[in-house]
């Protein structure tokens, strides 16, 4: 196994890296931003090295400075976490190039995935359904309209490089449609220096489900079942679950299937996801792949008693996988809440600020909270606004749900804004307890309630 | 199921108590001493009583104020945690008479067991071995050594009433037996108002291995596997762990088997443990039986997925037992450290005092936290030391062994003095490790060499 890692994150899963590395016996160095001295992953590390100032783009995205503190402190491998560097193929080809292991699928499967028009094609040739749209590139918005007009109205326009809900645009009609695409290119060229664009049928209603893949690099994948994740305020998930509730057994076998045949189309290695989109006659359509661990990824441990991160690091490292598909179990429900520092009354802006006092409710069976926050810690203004993911494991998805609204119920955050009682009645809300919401659920139901309720 | 339970007790087990009853939709009701006021059981309930002066005499103890307590608020049961009342089979009476249910066995059940004499004759007539010693009650240190020198020495003299190691003593031979017999029944007369003594032979080198131990009121009886306590300072238990190392399978087996028929014996109802030591020879002796929830559960409900309160309140309601003997597995392996605020340098003497700083480290997979502590509590100087119980659970005994080095590296106690450093080295140590160790394990051969490089 690796001798030492270096983690290029922050935040919880920083943390949760550098405890699984721990657990296996792994040297840590922590990287951090001039912000994040007094940081738990920071302080937890082994070894830790400041890579620059607060802003990300001076430091967790400084590929060079990142490279330079590996080298120095002799670690063998990087692993990125998600965001920052993790879906960068530039990165991952950069730490090949320093003979640094990058924890996760090679860089060619990260640009190719990463393209979503290459994605989309490649997809579609491996027999995995994609949402009905363009084939390829669109070059202008006269290509876009007759593609549109084929496949009906509405559509979103996607930029190819999309991530972040940027350079994407609903367009209702054909009237809309020049301006929108000049609009989203515009926006993707800005974002992401690239003004590629592709146009998708708009799949609605529809539940976000997703599944976690494994790979290894003698070509074994499985999959570790799927997540619901719904439940999504302006395409930022908000709460998880697994098993996605209220799905047809076969269907869930088709979704495994179907996201092991995308994996193997592109000779997928380490940990991975496949999203899809699934409608209402439970068809499903393939969205993206994120080649990289995920937030939610704790629900699928919980759930299979697998812990992704270990195998991230084993496969990595180049052992092949330790379980069949046949020996994957499935026990229980797991739910998982975001708990970000937040103001919902003013539109869920993220607040920075000192947490006077933090209980983070971690007791009792089937409960795990995953947090770099403490005592006293101060929330930087730069980076993400999520505090704690609080994870629950039950026998039964309403004893989880029981095990969610407890722990919510005595977790105390003082100091600064979160979205703690939204998440409170979020688990409480009639739909979420019946397993019966789609992607709109939440931001076009339950959101214009709730801030009505909150305004009287 | 009940609408509402009253938690006879502090600390942990009441948030433990506390946190079972919310995820069953059960009102709680706390008690709490004056010096509890700020305690995070009582923090937690829904409703909250106090009940009398800080000294457990006076509040924990005090039988009436608990039951007017629990009338007042209008609970349907007590449930009375482990200590204080726990085992008083008087308490268990007056509960039924108050038309309330005790969350335990019967008092008569209570009774029997806890007079260690009539228990070992109720086992040895049930065909459970029990250690060789005297039959009934000793009256004069005559008979005792009557009895001493047919088994041979040396010997143990133990009071009927026993716990918390009074009116205990080691007797090596014949010339000692009339003091120390003399002695160890003034203690035990002073300690319990009860003076009858018995004798058994001492097991040496032997391990503490009890089982756990599930009966409904239809007599249904299963037990749920077996725990590892031998490692004990002054017959405290200081590391727990399921299932036990280094145990050939029959003997588990059997452990189980005699367990159950030990319960049977007695129409034994709710969750009980079966204390047994287990010699070189594998042979094994019953040595007591624990009438109620003991510390160390969670060891048992983190390897069996079986949430231990929730039985005792379902058990108790009257509900069946939902498992089969067949239907209970195990899956990988637990340790529990408990944290105390104890002073190693000073004999472990209780340390009370104010928690500057605190850090649970309850994140990541397989670990568990169960406390009832925060940033800036007041430990009061007149109850138990333990502050947190830590308990891992991995695929492996190796991997546990991983975790709980982690967790334990991770754990940050300022303000008060305990006995984290010393559960580090304890983990860390080879014996430890390898699972080769007794009884006398940690008191005869670790201390001595823990407490000597301290000093150096």
């Amino acid at each position: 196994m690796f001798a030492k890692v270096l983690i290029a994150n922050r935040g919880e899963i920083a943390v949760r890296i550098i405890r699984a590395c721990r657990e296996l016996g792994i040297q840590t160095v922590a990287i951090y931003s001039e912000a994040d001295r007094y940081a738990l992953h920071t302080e937890l590390a082994d070894e830790a090295v400041c890579i620059g100032p607060a802003r990300a783009t001076d430091s967790y995205l400084n590929q060079q400075q990142i490279l330079s503190a590996a080298i120095l402190t002799g670690a063998e491998a990087i692993h990125p976490g998600f965001g920052f560097l993790s879906e960068n193929s530039r990165f991952a080809t950069m730490c090949e190039e320093c003979r640094l292991t990058f924890i996760g699928p090679s860089a060619e499967t990260i640009e190719l995935m990463g393209n979503k028009i290459n994605a989309r094609t490649e997809m579609k040739k491996a027999g995995v359904p994609v949402i009905p749209g363009s084939e390829g590139l669109l070059e202008t918005s006269d290509e876009a309209l007759e593609v549109a007009q084929a496949i009906g109205f509405p559509i979103m326009l996607k930029a190819a490089a999309g991530g972040g809900g940027k350079g994407i645009r609903k367009v209702m009609d054909a009237s809309e449609l020049a301006s929108q695409f000049k609009a989203a290119q515009q926006e993707a060229l800005a974002a992401f220096d690239n003004g590629q664009m592709y146009l998708e049928k708009i799949i609605y209603p529809a539940r976000h489900i997703e599944v976690q893949i494994l790979g290894d690099k003698s070509g074994n994948i499985i999959h570790l079942g799927e997540r619901d994740c719904s439940l999504q305020r302006q395409n930022q998930k908000v709460l998880e679950e697994a098993p996605a509730p209220n799905l047809p057994q076969p269907l869930r076998e088709e979704l495994g299937q179907a996201a092991v045949k995308a994996a193997q189309a592109v000779c997928y290695e380490n940990a991975g996801t496949i999203e899809f989109l699934v409608d209402e006659a439970n068809e499903f359509y393939f969205m993206e792949m994120n080649t990289r661990i995920q937030v939610e990824h704790p629900v699928t441990e919980m759930v299979t008693q697998i812990d992704l991160v270990k195998e991230q690091l084993r496969l990595a490292y180049g052992h092949e996988l330790r379980v069949t598909q046949a020996q994957v179990s499935f026990q229980g429900h797991a739910i998982e809440c975001r708990i970000n520092a937040e103001d919902p009354s003013f539109n869920f802006s993220p607040v920075p600020g000192t947490l006077d006092h933090v209980y983070l409710p971690a007791g009792g069976m089937g409960i795990r909270v995953d947090s770099a926050v403490y005592n006293g810690y101060y929330i930087p203004p730069y980076y993400d606004s999520m505090i704690a993911k609080i994870i629950v494991h039950g026998k039964t998805r309403l004893e989880a749900l029981a095990k969610m609204q407890r722990a919510l119920a005595e977790l105390v955050v003082e100091g600064v804004a979160t979205n703690h009682e939204f998440q409170q009645d979020l688990i409480s809300n009639t739909n979420v307890i019946a397993g019966t919401y789609d992607t709109s659920f939440l931001q076009e139901t339950f959101l214009p309630d709730w801030q009505q309720e909150d305004n009287e």
